[in-house]
C-alpha cells in the first residue's frame, strides 16, 4: 500500500491507495497556496498523518505526489510551479525529513499517465502516451515501462509542441504551440474570434449573449449541433492534435496514446475525429494503425497515478 | 567481437569491429539489388564468411545489420526497404540459417545513433538523439540506454515529423515534413525555385550555370558567402531543423542531439546556426540548455553502429 497525494492550486488530496489501484481512503485540505511552502508543506505533513492514523500501526511503503509544475530529472525538486508560487523546493528533502517514508515527485499530467499505464486504458503497454487536454495541454511519456521525465525534467511538455504557424502567442512565449490550438483555452480563444468577427452561431446564445461565458464545452457542443464556428473550432483542435500524434509516432511509435483532461469529456465525438485525422496524418499508414483511447480513470488518477510513481522510474 | 554490415543502397561493406569501436578490417562488394533479395543475402553470407576466414578460428559474439528500410519491432524482418526493393524480408532467419551465429538488424539512421553513443559525440549519454540529414532526414533514439525502434519499428522517423505549414509534398504524401524543410533535397529545392523566380544569387555560376547541377553544398558554401539565396535556403534548414529539436525537447528532453550525415559537414557554421535557433525556441529556456553536437565518427559509423545493436536491445 501506498500514498497518493494530489497537489494541486485549490486542494490537496492525499489518498491510501492499495496494490490493485483501489482508493482505500481520502483526506482533503484547502491548498491555500499564497500562505507559502511551508505552511501548504504543513498541510501535506498534516494528511499523510491522517492517512497513516486509519493504517493501524501499518505503514505505506511509499508516498507519492503529483504537483502542477516541473520536477527536477532526480526527483528531488520542485523545480517550478508557477500556480504555487514554488521554485527550487526541495519537496522530497522536506517531506521525507518529517514522515520518515520514502517520498516521489512527478508532474500532475505524468502522474495521470501513469495511473492510466496501471489501472486504466493503457494497462499492459509498456510504451504509451497520454495527452491531458484542460486550460492546458500536458503530457505523459511511458517507454520500456519506465517514465520519461528529461535530463531537465521537461519531457512529455506535449503542449509546447509546433504544430502550425501559429494563432496567438504562447503563454510560454513561443508561436503555434500544441497548447494554442488544442487546449480548451485555444477552443475558446478561436469561438471567441469568429463571434467578435461576426460570425452567425449559436455559440454566444448558449452563453446568454455573453462573450466572456463562452467555454469550450459549448463550443464542442456546438460542433455536435453542426453549428459552422463549432465545427471550425472542433476541427481546429482534433487537427491539430492528430498532427502532434502523428509526429510523437515518427519519434516514439508506441502501442496506445491516451485522452484525457476536461475536453476529453466531448468522448467519442473527440475520440473519433481523433483517430480520423491522425490515420490521414501517419506517415507509414500501411504498417501504422495508431490506437487513440479515451482516459478510463477519474477524479482519483491524480492520487492513484501519485501512488505508484516508484514502480516506474530507473533502478 | 562482433561483426558489423552495413547494407547500402551501392554496396554491401562487413567488418570486424573489436570492443572498443575499431575496426580490424573490412570487406565490401557492391549491392546490385536489382538482382534479387536472394542474391544480396548470398553477397551478405559471402562477406561474413571471408571476415570470418581472418578470425583464425575465433567466432564472432554476434553480426550486426544496418538497412536503409525499417526494420520490425521484433528485430526479425525488414519491413520495408524501397532502395533493395525488399518487403517483408525475413533477414534474421535467413542470415542465422546460413551462418550460425545470432544476426541483429537496425534501421541505418539507428546504427548511426548507436555509434556516435558507444564511440562518438554522445558516449556516456543514456538520452541521445540523433539527425542524419542526407537526400532525407533519418533519426535515432536512445533512452535509458535502450534503443528505441517503437511498437512498429517506425519510432525516430525525425524527417517525417511536421514542423509547419510546408513549401512542397513530401514523398511520403504529407506538406511540412521536416525533410522537406533540412534535408539536402530541400536545400537545393529551394535554392531552385529561388533562381528560377529570378532571384539575383552566386548558386547559378557555381553550378556551371546548370540548374540541374545545383548541390546542398554549394547552397551552404554561397550562404557563407553571404550570398541572399544563400542564407534563405541555410536559414530555413537550420530553423526548422531547431524546431524539430526544440519538439524533441519538448517530448523526451534528452542530455544531447547529434548532427551527423552529408548535410552537417557544414560544420560549425551549421552548428551554430542550429544552437542558436534552438535556444531562441526552448520552450523552458530558463531551465534547458540543449546539448547539441556534430557527430564526430566518420565512414565507418554504419559497421560499428552495426556491431552493438546487440547491446542497445531491451533484455
Amino acid at each position: 500500500m501506498n500514498i497518493g497525494i494530489d497537489v494541486g492550486g485549490t486542494n490537496l488530496v492525499a489518498g491510501l491507495i492499495g496494490d490493485s489501484g483501489e482508493v482505500f481512503f481520502k483526506k482533503k485540505q484547502p491548498t491555500r497556496a499564497r500562505e507559502g511552502y511551508e505552511t501548504v508543506l504543513g498541510r501535506i505533513e498534516d494528511l499523510v498523518e491522517q492517512v497513516m492514523a486509519e493504517m493501524r500501526g501499518q505503514s505505506p511503503e511509499s508516498v507519492g505526489i503529483g504537483v502542477p509544475g516541473i520536477v527536477s530529472a532526480d526527483g528531488k525538486t520542485v523545480v517550478s510551479c508557477p500556480n504555487l508560487f514554488w521554485e527550487n523546493k526541495p519537496l522530497k528533502r522536506d517531506l521525507e525529513g518529517k514522515i520518515h517514508c520514502p517520498v516521489y515527485l512527478a508532474n500532475d499530467a505524468t502522474v495521470a499517465g501513469l495511473a492510466e499505464n496501471r489501472f486504466g486504458s493503457s494497462q499492459g503497454c509498456r510504451d504509451a502516451v497520454m495527452f491531458t487536454l484542460g486550460t492546458g495541454v500536458g503530457g505523459s511519456v511511458i517507454v520500456g515501462g519506465r517514465v520519461v521525465n528529461g535530463v531537465h525534467g521537461v519531457a512529455s511538455e506535449f503542449g509546447h509542441m509546433i504544430v502550425g504557424d501559429g494563432l496567438y502567442r504562447c503563454n510560454c512565449g513561443k508561436m503555434g504551440c500544441l497548447e494554442t490550438y488544442s487546449s480548451a483555452t485555444a477552443v475558446i480563444w478561436l469561438a471567441k474570434k469568429r463571434i467578435e468577427e461576426g460570425c452567425e452561431t449559436e455559440i454566444l446564445s448558449m452563453a446568454g449573449g455573453d462573450l466572456e461565458a463562452v467555454n469550450a464545452e459549448m463550443v464542442i457542443n456546438a460542433a455536435k449541433n453542426g453549428d459552422a464556428v463549432g465545427l471550425e473550432c472542433f476541427k481546429s483542435m482534433a487537427d491539430h492534435l492528430a498532427i502532434a500524434i502523428s509526429n510523437l509516432v515518427d519519434v516514439l511509435d508506441p502501442e496506445i496514446c491516451v485522452l484525457g483532461g476536461g475536453v476529453a469529456h466531448a468522448g467519442t465525438f473527440l475520440l473519433e475525429a481523433v483517430q480520423k485525422s491522425t490515420a490521414e496524418r501517419i506517415t507509414y499508414k500501411s504498417l501504422v494503425k495508431p490506437e487513440i483511447v479515451l482516459a478510463t480513470l477519474e477524479n482519483d488518477a491524480g492520487l492513484v497515478g501519485a501512488s505508484c510513481i516508484k514502480e516506474y522510474l530507473y533502478d
